[in-house]
């Protein structure tokens, strides 16, 4: 199982490759088989190639992610962060409040990424 | 399914209600069946009697929660939050970074909680 310290570098990693705009690097955190539901309650996005398409369409909006508070690891295979979303979204700037969830496999790799928001969470700014 | 208000409601009514020392308005925001995890990777905590035992001993050390940014909802029976424990932790005043994913059932309760902290989402404090 990856330690605290290696989930939440990963995690890290995910904001960083993100604001970078580094599609490929967002996917190579992901296990070939992983599955993405965001936000919850929606479609999976299952596979590399369909997380790299929605990844592709995300980093595209040019939406920043900036962490509320400091990452969280668990006593098993998970972490989660709470992090703000801002991205221009119908005409408007705008925040997403988030919460992700990610699973790890033994390699240290996302095998499922959860994302909590709902239309309530979206905040469209002055 | 519970409205995205709904379930914000009682995600705040639980902070409210742990703050108040009220055990008993914690556990009647859980189903009589619920699940809890906390923190996530350790043994669960089922059902009200159990779940009554551990917020007994939550509830009795004093601890405090103060959300760190808005309660997430979810587009499907989910929510989620970021919070901060303070507490008095073998002798430090400590904090603990906790996110807390609900599950809810129709009638708006409590059917699993999982806590996402581990060793090293503790602070102490000077």
């Amino acid at each position: 199982m990856p330690s605290e310290a290696q989930m939440k570098e990963a995690m890290q990693a995910y904001i960083d490759a993100f604001n970078a705009g580094d599609v490929a690097g967002v996917v190579a955190l992901y296990a070939d088989d992983a599955t993405v539901e965001d936000p919850v309650g929606s479609d999976l996005h299952r596979g590399r190639q369909a997380i790299e398409t929605f990844y592709g369409y995300a980093v595209g909006t040019g939406a920043r992610l900036s962490l509320d508070s400091p990452i969280r690891a668990s006593r098993s295979n998970f972490a989660a962060m709470a992090f703000t979303v801002s991205v221009t979204y119908e005409g408007q700037p705008s925040q997403f409040r988030v919460i992700d969830v990610m699973e790890f496999n033994e390699a240290g790799k996302f095998t499922s990424m959860r994302a909590f928001w709902g239309n309530s969470d979206i905040v469209q700014m002055q």
